[in-house]
């Protein structure tokens, strides 16, 4: 999928919601349990309830993998019902790989060719050729970790080098030259509120994947306000939120009205800025 | 298995080696094709062959996950197999996994209490509380990346800050509050040389995991003359060079052989320094 289409879905649908699909074998509803296949059963009812209000859906890894063979079936098996039956939405695979070339071209095969997702989460630790692996593949996006949502993005990401840049700067600087804003997108967690102001005049072009809000505790509006760009230029996630709105038989209902909640709020950050 | 456990097996089998299993199924001989699960075919003659040489294996993840369900499968019966088989042998599952609290945490319970290995790869780019989810398991250590074997190690991992330390050095100190030397150990790559006696400045104690020795091109010597202490402190990992010596039938024999002439190598190392 193109940044222009994704804009189109955004204009269309007037909503940026990315829906992650965290889902936890403890804390889904508990009739599902009997289902043969549990996480999809609970994947295929939230994915019914919430794709009109959303442009994108998060499976993080984390979450199948725990259940071993199982939960890489209802991984893939995830990612396949959405391409079916929904398939205007961008599909990101939050697995937060990276490692040096030759394994990050293994993991970049599995989700890029095998699972055939949109885009995938990548650490930039390791640098650019611990990255531009996953660059080979036309059509398809990293979205490269730059400043998260959680409290440990204080012990590394915010450092100063010698000129004054913080490493977050760093990354968004170095890695443009890896790809153009056509393959890549970076994480910004919601709860950094300022600092987009910062990474817009780094990136003033590129979507960002933007966790943090809901559970975590970030702002919407603040996102909106300080990093909106005139393409919208944002993915705005929220998983537990939405996911777990209910645990009992209505959780696809209570699903479906967090996400038409959230996308209504996102109309009118559309609208105050004139995309729609 | 505790540290001195492991420097036991060190002194007893005269070798610090850690067989990497990258096991490619594009790369194992075609014969072996032929199996039901030829990745854990290839793998269970390489262990057989090699286990008299190391004292730990080292399955890569992301060439299990290129295969899919199949990939894991095979992925968790190397496991199991090593574990009955060669109890001794400590298993580090390469993935360098890290992420926000939750999803950490799921990680955490799929290799140390499922997959049940004895460590893992973690990226320190988001920090402490990305990290401390896999620090609550009795006798599990995490294994954190410092200065990888990569070029791409330039890029972020040697910037100074503002008081001069590099980001690599930064990540070992600040770690070395979150857990000590019986449940950490750090990665740095066989291809850093003289990085070594300033990183055993900071990490006098650690075990450091060093990959980068054989087709990457780092020296077994300088690794040890720089980085080796008074309990070892090294697993010096190869995984091509071992693995892949043959692809022939007798691929088993020639990885025991490439294994035999590491192991050759180190017990003259533990010599000169007066391990054993």
């Amino acid at each position: 999928m193109t940044g222009q289409e994704l804009f189109e879905n955004i204009k269309r649908k007037k909503t940026f919601l990315c829906v992650g699909l965290d889902t936890d074998i403890k804390k889904i509803p508990s009739h599902l349990l009997e289902k043969d296949d549990p996480l999809f059963a609970f994947n295929k009812a939230v994915i019914d309830a919430t794709a009109a209000y959303c442009i994108a859906y998060k499976p993080n890894l984390a979450f199948y993998e725990s259940c071993g063979v199982k939960g890489w079936t209802a991984f893939e098996k995830t990612v396949k019902y959405i391409k079916e039956h929904y398939p205007d939405q961008f599909i990101i695979a939050d697995a937060k790989r990276g490692d040096i070339g030759n394994t990050s071209a293994m993991y970049a095969h599995t989700f890029f060719k095998e699972a055939d997702v949109d885009a995938l989460t990548i650490a930039p630790y390791m640098g650019e050729d611990s990255v531009t692996p996953f660059l080979e593949y036309a059509g398809k996006w990293v979205i490269l970790l730059a400043l998260t949502s959680n409290k440990g993005s204080h012990d590394f990401q915010l450092t100063e080098d010698m000129q004054g840049e913080k490493l977050f700067e760093s990354v968004l600087r170095k890695s443009q030259a890896w790809a153009d804003d056509e393959q890549m997108m970076y994480v910004v967690g919601a709860t950094q509120g300022l600092m987009f102001e910062r990474i817009r005049k780094i990136v003033p072009h590129h979507f960002l994947l933007v966790p943090g809000v809901g559970a975590q505790g970030g702002s919407l509006e603040e996102v909106c306000r300080y990093g909106m760009n005139e393409k919208c230029g944002l993915i705005v996630n929220s998983s537990r939120a939405i996911i777990y709105a209910d645990n009992t038989t209505d959780f696809a209902i209570r699903s479906s009205e967090a996400a038409h909640s959230v996308q209504s709020e996102m109309e009118k950050y559309l609208s105050q800025k004139g995309i729609i």
